[in-house]
């Protein structure tokens, strides 16, 4: 039987189970995993990859960008005896009968690709659609930084490449060379009707304005892609799509008619639809070994990412001597710093890094310093897939901007990836600029995200060491840097930690509590409180805002009759979070102050603080209030 | 004087116009104001708009993509004595004495265009680059679906059309003939450097493949403007744009050197650049009338979307009979009641409508449905456009996929917009699909935000009702919608309100609140409690996430001294907001239970509910646990 022959049976085989696996799960997607059953086939025969070895970090990587066709694809996994699991030590070789687990609580395959389970295969989550260029890119970027031939491809579906995430992601491949292979999967409809009609696009015309090689096959003929992967394999220096024309619902009729999409069929419409399948076949199988990388390791390279961390206290830290620096230049130094003794920290940017003071790092890391432009989506998504690779992202912008990103930044979070978002001129504090330049939402979006750290800065030691404290710490963590000169809270040396805060001052009338620039107008407040009214308050740096370090605050708030008063220069999470803690427990009363409407352009600094109630006198007028309630 | 000279000496007043107001503001991007000097001079010459009357519906249009240009519009407002203010009545000529207030707490005129605070110039804010040609495609569909004959042109930067949602917008722009102008302000550079180099865009290729009609001049010729801008009105039937290349501190040396962007000038570098702007003027430029609507009104669109609301208790509820239903679906039946009822009502969807039960309203309305397919930024902003038209859209997808426009969401909710969005699928309910199809930020991150109304569908007869609150209430709004049939727990008539709940029994151990799905399981460990163990809660359906009805929650936490355990579906939201009430009076003990991690594939919904430690039996213990302590 010859190598097409036998590509041919493996995909009935493919299409088989797709139709078994969905049906056992009562969801899924058969019809658009069977467009993909040729193209799948090819592909494993193609890819060098590890079945027995998953973790080989020299394996060709695939990202199935339209997640929902991975039936397809643990079908080819279980019928290559790929080993699954959570490590090398626990793992095992799925099998035909796993597959009808599909979707189960108990089963690591889930309905769309989610690695944390144990399916290394997959880098990166993927489902919401149209983000798997994006991670595909990282892959490839990872690939260029750590030195691997490994090649990157990417099945992407027809539909999803409407979304602006694709055409970032196009871009980015085609300034950086990346040698990313796009298989797209052109069956011609989505979930609601025909693709061109729901929305017309020239996927040549297009792809070829972005300077992409573009191959076109027949998507069912083994053949075609067979040779349209050499091709693409011997592009050197440039990405290239290939367009395969398939077919939704290929080789079963019921999966055929009127775009039943997202729906397995029934028992006796599987029995049906494997009739229709095994017609079509015209030999036994015999097994396809696949072709396998050089060399092996056993680490899988997301699991790489454990960092050397600089000794920052011992560095000359110059800011220090000048009494006040903006948190996002400190930042800057010690990013430079971090890139000194840790080759694994990589940096993006959209085009802000002047602001941001990623241009440190950039000058002295170029080769680790991606440029992304005005176009956060693709950034946090490569982000991802550089974080596949075991490198450290850090990924910048305005904290306003990076709300372009969050979708892609949950979906990084899904993937269980060690990387950074860092937003700058956050809050009210880019006064002038007005309320499109301002983050506000970010500190309650992100505090919502599950086991995620969120650091803010109030003074410039603190964006500096914050670096240190994202360097040491494994996970997604979003730090929160300020535009404006602010005076030093702290000495150079102070330590912080996820999960800390520092108490400012003790006092027994009100607990306040603040982060980043707030604090300063707290404790503005809390110095006027003392000398005018003679009330002495506590003051709490909640720097680390996920984890809240509770503890110490309702610590303080013991000594002050329970009074809590909670102040931020954002829409409202510090608040509701200490009035959790402190509501769980009971026995305390906790005011917020936060930025509860949206604000205006205003010259001062303390213009916009009266603006926004959250002057010095505001906050003194509140917490006394508390006191005579 | 000819035409052309006058507009070349206008250019000049507004360059130093832009150059003297940003220099007081000690803030601004003069040199890219400057790169428009003619642009504006020739576009404010061939708009036909009504500076005495900037409310009037026959204008032309412009949005300002690159909102931080906006000093030279200001400009050329006050030149044309354009009106401001919040409303006709209150109106007065802007003056170029104003322009000197730019970014003043007391000025209108904000760092970036901010509609309401009394510019009716702008429908929609912009300044998060990226968005603006939604935002013009909308009122460009405004226009068709209101039969208005108005031009819609759009101003953008050269590095702000690599966002994503450009590629969206163009696209969507194409397949629906949309005859919009986009300008290009080709001035070569961004924020931190040479635009090509930052990331390479061949804007006529990219144009051309999605088919759009490509016109190039020199932005500062003004009869090549003129002859461009003529030539573009002529188009019908296609979108077109208008590649200007510019320079950017155009007329000013000490602008153009090094590319300071974003920096105003010192007093000394102003009289300067004074200087070199007037050499330039060959005489003195007598006031050029603008041309003018063929009529006049009085109204400003954006606030004409006062509605008509169906009498829905009147309505044959069909699924009142069935027992239970999908809120989706249900949600879907009234909104094209609504349709029928109330013109103005437009309904956008993400190529999910099929899901979203949407395609009831696009089979009765097609002319009012707009299919936007897999492209989420651009629905947002489009609806932004439709709404600043005086319709009222409802932006439909999956609650999950909404995260992708969540940037254009919030600056929809800055333009003041009556617009809604709607989210299915929500919460853990799509278990099978797995956390890649499941809104879980939406609660924590929609509440956050300033006078927004979010409402949680626990039923059908509420998925129903809900679209006649939203029709009724002016503004933004989220609404939630579950995926799955959900017994109905009210009968058809009941009515609700924003800032409502409600209370479904009263008892005296504990007051569970929960809102949507988890109402469900709520009340059935409420009965369970009471069966078992004889204990009777309080169970409070707090359908209005924002406003939350505090009195009667906490009225009934009164009767349960104080106990309140809150149960949500989502990543905490519900919870911190019933903490914070609680807390800000005292007296209550809160415990929160919530999607506090990632959460996997299940096959039944029990499953999921136990992944997430939000059984029954978790909802079971958690009260009874709190009665023991």
């Amino acid at each position: 039987m010859s190598i097409e022959q036998a590509l041919y049976e493996r995909a009935l085989i493919y299409g088989e189970d797709s139709v078994r696996m969905t049906a056992a799960a009562g969801a899924g997607h058969p019809s658009s995993a069977l467009s993909l059953v040729h193209i799948v086939s090819a592909l494993f025969y193609r890819m060098r990859h590890d079945p027995e070895n998953p973790w080989n970090t020299l394996s060709d990587r695939l990202v199935l960008s339209e997640g929902h066709s991975v039936p397809v694809v643990y079908a080819a996994m279980a019928e290559m005896g790929y080993k699954i699991g959570k490590s090398p030590r626990a793992a095992r070789a799925l099998t035909r009968e796993d597959l009808l687990s599909l979707r189960d609580l108990a089963s690591p395959l889930d309905g769309h690709p989610n690695p944390v389970l144990g399916v290394p295969f997959f880098d990166t989550a993927t489902g919401s659609l149209g983000q798997g260029l994006s991670n595909a890119n990282g892959l490839v970027l990872g690939n260029r930084v750590r030195g691997l031939r490994r090649k990157i491809y990417c099945i992407a579906g027809d539909s999803e490449v409407r979304e602006g995430q694709y055409d970032e992601a196009m871009r980015f491949a085609s300034k950086y060379r990346l040698e990313v292979i796009l298989i797209l999967n052109v069956n011609g409809y989505g979930q609601s009707g025909a693709t061109k009609e729901l929305m017309p696009m020239d996927y040549r015309a297009e792809l070829q304005a972005r300077r992409w090689q573009v191959l076109e096959v027949d998507g069912h003929d083994v053949s075609q892609l067979l040779a349209a992967l050499d091709r693409a394999n011997e592009v050197q220096g440039s990405p290239v799509a290939i367009l395969a024309n398939t077919v939704k619902g290929w080789g079963v009729g019921a999966l055929q008619k009127g775009n039943p999409h997202g729906k397995p069929l029934s028992p006796a419409e599987v029995e049906k639809a494997v009739g229709e399948l095994r017609t079509l076949s015209r030999s036994s199988t015999g097994r396809l070994r696949p072709q396998k990388p050089d060399e092996r390791t056993t680490r899988w390279l997301r699991d790489e990412s454990g960092l050397p961390v600089p000794n920052f206290a011992a560095l000359d830290k110059d800011f220090a001597q000048k009494g006040k620096m903006a948190p996002r230049k400190a930042y800057g130094y010690a990013l430079r710093e971090l890139g000194k003794v840790n080759e694994k920290v990589v940096v993006l940017d959209a085009e802000v890094s002047n602001s941001t003071f990623t241009v440190y790092f950039r000058d002295a890391f170029p080769e680790r310093f991606f440029e992304c432009a005005i176009a956060e989506q693709n950034m946090v998504g490569v982000g991802g897939g550089l974080a596949a690779s075991g490198l450290v992202p850090f990924i910048n912008s305005f904290g306003k901007f990076l709300v372009m990103g969050y979708a892609q930044w949950e979906m990084n979070g899904q993937s269980g990836l060690n990387i950074k978002a860092v937003g700058s001129h956050v809050g009210i504090t880019p006064c002038s600029d007005g309320p499109s330049q301002m983050a506000l939402s970010d500190v309650p979006y992100m505090m919502s995200l599950p086991g995620i750290v969120v650091l803010s800065a109030s003074d410039a030691v603190q964006g500096y060491q914050f670096v240190s404290l994202a360097a040491a710490h494994e996970g997604w963590m979003y730090l929160r840097n300020y535009r404006p000169d602010m005076p030093l809270l702290y000495g150079p040396d102070t330590k912080f930690r996820v999960g800390g805060s520092n108490v400012l001052q003790r006092g027994d009338a009100v607990t306040l509590v603040s982060h980043g620039y707030m604090v300063h107008v707290a404790k503005e407040a809390a110095a006027r409180l003392e000398k005018e009214k003679g009330l002495k308050v506590s003051l709490v740096d909640a720097y680390s805002l996920k984890p809240l370090d509770t503890e110490t605050i309702l610590g303080c708030a013991d000594r002050t009759e329970g009074r809590l008063l909670t102040v931020e220069d954002n829409y409202a999470g510090l608040g509701p979070a200490v009035s959790r803690a402190a509501a769980a427990r009971g026995g305390y009363r906790v005011e917020v102050m936060a930025v509860e409407s949206f604000p205006k352009s205003a010259r001062r600094e303390k213009d916009i603080f009266s603006y926004c109630g959250l002057s010095v006198e505001d906050i003194l007028a509140r917490a006394q209030a508390m006191l005579v309630k």
